[in-house]
């Protein structure tokens, strides 16, 4: 049983996010995002199959939904997205890294 | 699609340990725990069907498994307890409160 620390670690190299698998199973995946200043591409959105309950960590993003403004989370905000909400990533901070912690359920 | 905080509105009433959902589904349970001073009864063990990972975010605690010595977990620290592993809360902060995110998997 070994502990692991979710701010450690940060990749050196941001030229595109890290994804990064921290726990789950075959149905579950609990993930680490890195963004900085990565956005998803314009006319871009995310159409998952599982929902996806996501909280920021360290930094602040944006996240777009369809036909209504940007959601501005900071350190602590998480919201859950269920499956086939269409929902992109706006805006991360370019000041410093955002550290996400997702879980696709 | 609401966003919320997970550092907000702590329970003013920590005679007992606090559980609330914050998300999931029939099969998956994403809950905050804030704990202050609490532990697991002596002698007694949580014994789970399912994995749980487990995250601290604010506070400190130790976990402790059967054989082992008890893992001191600080802001970040995780671990992703496999189901049926026996495992007891030993300690946690009287200073402060300690928040947990689990996920029941």
């Amino acid at each position: 049983m070994n502990k692991q620390n979710l701010f450690a670690s940060l990749p050196a190299d941001l030229t595109h996010e890290v994804f990064e698998q921290v726990g789950g199973s075959d149905t579950v995946l609990i993930e680490r995002i890195v963004s900085k200043a990565h956005v998803t591409p314009k006319g871009q959105w995310y159409d998952q199959d599982r929902n996806e309950w996501v909280m920021v960590l360290k930094g602040e993003a944006k996240l777009q939904f369809e036909d209504v403004e940007p959601i501005h989370l900071k350190v602590g905000d998480y919201i859950d997205i269920p499956a086939h909400c269409k929902h992109r990533v706006s805006w991360t901070s370019e000041e410093t890294e955002t550290l996400w912690l997702a879980i696709h359920y």
